[in-house]
């Protein structure tokens, strides 16, 4: 465990951590997180995509472009021009939950964790926007870092650390 | 269970709803959250508040702000002016985890549901954000609308439903 | 003909015009706009909706969002909470043509002319996004005000004027 | 012409296009557009730049700004450092339209189009803002784009493809 | 003097303090503030604005649309649908100085203060940043509340509190 | 004097200015200001940083999110991913006054001064709104460059132009 709560200056200020020394590399991360529903609110997605709308539809437009509006939304996070975003979702294998599954990658001097993760929960919380009125009860969970690549640190995969 | 996706207008496209009919009531929503990491991440945060910074600042403001911007950030939402945004932050009993709460107020046509959990959504990803190089395993748990009140339906808390 | 460009105070400089005196009324506007392409584009739009993925969707989105973003990207216009926005799309006689029509609504003091007719506009210029790489040569025609009701000067529709 | 929808992913889902392995390159792209007003209303804003304010002044400031913001109005589009943005005007031979032409410059991995356009179409939804009041049937034709250079396809006139 | 720190909770966490009970009233604020310079810089901006270019347009501009996004930029701050923004600039007597004064209007349940100032200081910023090749050393002063109306406070005027 | 208004064409219309072969340059800027209160409302900011929460905590979380957002707020300032920003307060020597100073920095084509200038002026404006209820004539003062470095021009500093 890194001994260091970095985005604190040595006046006790928080501050965006000064990155002007590293170098450009090629970046990815991967994150997810579930939305748990009522089954008959997943079925009521699951057809609604095919018959009246696309709930997802919505979802991946929101999530892409929170990706690309997370530093103005994570305060000490760093401006990234971002060079590729995909959402893709899932059902979870008892049929009353939503995964979500957001790739987020840069060439730059800071990783991407926060866009992905930053993305992952906004198009949850699109998914409980929509459907809210069926299932005001719905429970995001399980919002975390599957997987980083490059900079200093290498890779890191979820349950390796 | 409402037998409705509201957010479809009736040529499958999706729509912000009209609410123009709807009458202007008071309302609140209390939406919280948890952010689970290492019981030594908690520590360095609760030292931090008071030691060389405050982690729980920076997601307090986030919070507020992400409140304010929530129908910039989810699609369907209405715009709505909040008369006020209260977070509080607490630790789970078992010292390995960080509870949020918001309760986001306004008097207008629509809920504040979003509001409350988009704010507490941010918060949690701000905490993640600030701590992430010491602890790149912190996972985000339960998003969630603990009660609702005003509007047509009338009073909403989690369990009764 | 209305004699006066509202926009400019008495000292030649652009202003937010005081609407502070004007009463809150229902009000509704309705802005379309074309887009000209390639029937093979078209084609491949209709397609796409079904087999692989579905541009109106995405435009849809960007339209809803760019409707509450209005007074942000239009210098004097003021801020409205819109009450409601529907989008719809047909194609236009020819097969060669996108036709979207954007109705905007709110409760306020000023008309939501504006948001109806940027939404439409961000829709068209979404569809091109999505589709350049097949069509550069894509044409946005025709973005017009159709009808608006609400306010002083009650009624107008295209045409009658 | 192209065959391929480059912005959904394989699952049908829409994406921001990677484009982590494509080199940076000076990219230009000019887009143009044009307003249809009654000559009353162009004559008025011809004076009204010398004698009492200035809305193409106005209109260029909003063409600059949303040329800067176009990642976050087009869903799909890459953020992009500009490194320069010129806006000029005309009026059309019949003295009852006005042209915007856009130049938009960037050193970046993807062209730089959208800005261009976004740029024009706001300029002119600005145009319309302002005189709207005098003349609500004005109309707005012909966005599109003039000229792309830079990137993998070179250089690209419109006439010539 | 009033003895409250209002927007931090009974807990120390700041908030958006709540105004649910206050009732909408007509509120007007006045601000200014100073930029001071070069006499040669302030002559290059008078004629400027006959000759080749305004920079007080842009300035105007940037002024009326921070006004509307001070919710945005001011983290405790209530969104307000503002009814009226105008900005005036003259010299200072000095002729090595420009004033801006910007005039903000709502009805509300809180006062437009903050709107007023944000709106000053940056059309300030915006004459910094378009002259500032020609005069890096230009300083901005005495950004302050002229005036305040409306609410419980009733009117507030500086040099009369 | 460097004998130029950079920002405007040759037909005198507002632009980005083109930077487009200007080569990336590490940019340091550093700039100040002061926010003037009665002495009473400095010792409340005081004892609100230890007893019931930190409005300097607040104003540096706006400081650093305003930096990144310059070049949504300042027309025609180019769009640059800062590497870092640092916020510190400090009082002046009469206990009548508070000090921010904010270090921007980058890599890139233009300088960051608009950045720390618009982020210290946001710092002071956020203890503006914070501390109003108790102090409304509070004065923002000397909002200014201290130094810059990196670009053609290499290293300014205040006084010694």
């Amino acid at each position: 465990m890194n001994d260091e709560l970095t985005h604190f200056s040595s006046a006790g200020r928080a501050r965006m951590v000064d990155v002007s020394n590293k170098p450009d590399t090629q970046r990815v991360a991967v994150a997810s997180g579930i939305i748990r529903m009522q089954p008959e609110t997943l079925a009521r997605i699951r057809e609604g995509r095919i018959a009246k709308g696309d709930v997802l539809a919505v979802a991946d437009v929101a999530a892409v472009m929170a990706a690309k509006r997370t530093p103005d939304i994570i305060p000490m996070c760093h401006s990234l021009p971002l060079t590729g975003v995909e959402v893709s979702f899932s059902e979870t294998a008892d049929s009353a939950g939503l995964r979500v599954e957001v790739i987020a990658k840069c060439v730059g001097q800071t990783g991407v964790e926060m866009e992905a993760l930053t993305a992952a929960s906004t198009a949850l919380l699109t998914v409980y926007d929509m459907c809210k009125a069926m299932d005001r009860g719905m429970r995001i969970e399980s919002i975390q870092l599957e997987e980083k690549r490059g900079g200093k640190s290498g890779i890191w995969r979820r349950g390796e650390a």
